[in-house]
């Protein structure tokens, strides 16, 4: 337990195997030394698609990162831990079983599903890919909880968008429904896989909706350059904050998309850390499906570039704000307004988002600032195409 | 027009091409008929998944149906009319891709889903089988209207079972959510691929939520045995008003699920037709996305139960109930109540279920009872399955 996260951990002695899909990913390896660094025994399966993604596209980390077997080389020579590794693809059952009969996982913790709107939107292939992607890796891994490890917990990472932007109130997972005289507690925005394994299966499973995460540094990936996590800020992978900090450092306009009224859920990658290793200490009664809203504050994107701005002017950066059309199709002002209650009850202490912390993020991003691909920091896609008559 | 079907057709002389998908199934093939009758070009795409499976599990329909070409010739021969046929599957895309090239249609009928909830249910591979197939066809569908004949109007059917069984009032697509002082009208069960498609690329869909459809006969299968539709009773296709009636035919008491409390909307496959056209004539405007809840009636299984019984009392049949074990996880005793207006409002006049119905019924499953297969009336998989422990 380090001075500065003073907060309750695990029982003392209640060490778990955590199995985590993804593991090779930006929150994925962070987490996966961060569960290791516990003292718990940790699996990662990985099968290296970001990688790949990027490769395709000709774009890359900002930050220079050891591939898997490296980095987890170099996680054993500084803490004499070990954690074990998978290459495998989840929409392979043979990889999902072997893994699941090998490991016996008591806590899954599932970031690999390609999370990336912008990669989805690019083309048919692209959409095709993902959903396809998506939806059977994830049925995989409930399949395999379901035969193989039935009291797992699923801590699964799923994103805030799926609430879209309502103008109403965004709960956790579930509204209070009143209609005609009566009322229901229902799943919102629905009903999925997930949680119909839980009440037909007896699978317990915790999503995490989660909103942008920002951040290079967790207390582990600063332990050593080996063990850095990835820093996107390409136009399909990086997103807004990460995307303005690099942008202020190089000296570029921080690229506003339309009116920037756009609001979202924000966090610090160490506060996803946090999340869910609260969420894995406390996990829900077999048969339950719970819903937690992983975000600490929100912002619209205007405030965001107004933050990286006043935090540049502090250290002598001059930053633009530059107003781009929207490549996406998307409402530019809208009510948002989410609650993030059941985290905090956890006993969540977030780190907000100021000034200090965007500058260390400058300081980290100068660093590497020489790898920056400046081709790819404009979107190249528009989601609804111009109809070629 | 027939006598008995006096509502108004699509206005004289506008004539469409009318593409089906799943065009050989219970309600494709007799949509396509209808379609042909009243004189609009009409081609269909199947890759005859539901004869696979059910050559699979040793089950098949009850009526003895022709091969489509065979069916397609018949109707040649009968009407003088010509109906398109493309044997293919709508997750190659290149078979979609061919024939929105080649047929350019102005309305796309999408039965083109696996239904069945207790196929998917059977085990992994089906599960995965179901939701990949279902998700990538679909997604392809949309592709191919937003790129090949962004004009055409999407009519897809789809199932009521998407809204679970709400202790409020099932509206139709949307609800109005009045929430800490706001409110929205929101997609209601959620928001999926066809909504999205409309909002971000502009098409037009209408997106039938069925009721579970009963009957064979509709006003084109009458008219020569080669133009049967099939009629499915087993236990992975069968739905229950269907089996209720073939089961008092052969003089095997009524299988009720549990308490038979589930209640569910009905329609009369006549009326299934009519619901498809009235979606055709009146399309939506380029941008939205309806939904229509299409059913006439709402029934608990006990109730269908007691009106078989009482159709066959009437012609002399003794028929027994029996209550077994439900395979499904389901509630057997809850609240039930869906808005079903806006087919009204377009001209549906239901044709409500009787004794006179199900004796109709009796009479042509009495023609093919020697058909039966007996061994596959009662379910076989459990959706939770006993844990080996």
């Amino acid at each position: 337990m380090s001075p500065e996260d003073p907060e309750p951990n695990l029982p003392e002695g209640s060490f778990m195997r955590i199995l985590i899909l993804g593991g090779d990913g930006y929150l994925g390896w962070p987490t996966a030394m961060r569960f290791s660094a516990r003292g718990h025994e940790v699996h990662v399966v990985d099968n290296e698609l970001r990688r790949y993604a990027h490769e395709q596209a000709g774009t890359d980390s900002l930050t220079p990162i050891r591939r898997l077997p490296e980095r987890v080389a170099a996680w054993r020579e500084l803490t004499g831990k070990e954690i074990g590794v998978t290459w495998g693809d989840l929409t392979d059952w043979d990889v999902v079983e072997a893994v699941f009969d090998s490991f016996g996982p008591n806590a899954v913790v599932h970031y690999g599903e390609m999370p990336s709107a912008p990669y989805s939107m690019k083309d048919r292939e692209h959409a095709v890919f993902t959903q396809s992607n998506n939806v059977i890796g994830t049925l995989h891994v409930l399949y395999a909880i379901r035969d193989l490890a039935p009291d797992a917990h699923l801590v699964k990472l799923g994103t805030m968008g799926e609430y879209g932007t309502p103008n109403i109130d965004i709960e956790e997972g579930f509204i209070e429904v009143r209609h005609n005289g009566r009322a229901d507690y229902l799943p919102f925005p629905k009903l999925h896989n997930l949680h119909f394994a839980c009440r037909v299966w007896g699978l317990r499973a915790t999503d995490l909706h989660q909103g942008v995460v920002y951040g290079i540094r967790t207390e582990e990936t600063a332990l050593d350059d080996r063990l850095l996590t990835r820093f996107d800020y390409d136009d399909v992978f990086g997103t807004a904050l990460n995307r303005f900090c690099l942008q202020a450092v190089i000296g570029h306009p921080l690229t506003v998309y339309g009116a920037g009224g756009q609001t979202r859920g924000y966090l610090n990658i160490e506060d996803t850390l946090r999340c869910v290793e609260l969420a894995v200490a406390y996990p829900p009664q077999a048969g339950e499906y719970r819903v937690f809203n992983q975000f600490t504050q929100q912002f619209s994107v205007v405030q965001l570039a107004e933050l990286v701005q006043k935090a540049g002017a502090e250290i002598g950066m001059d930053v633009a704000v530059h107003p781009i059309d929207n490549p996406r199709v998307e409402a530019e002002q809208h009510y948002y307004n989410a609650a993030h209650t059941k985290l905090l009850d956890l006993g969540l202490r977030p780190h907000l988002l100021d000034e200090t912390l965007i500058g260390s993020m400058f300081s980290t991003i100068e660093r590497f600032k020489d790898r920056v691909i400046v081709d790819h920091i404009l979107p190249k896609d528009r989601w609804r195409p111009i109809r070629p008559r």
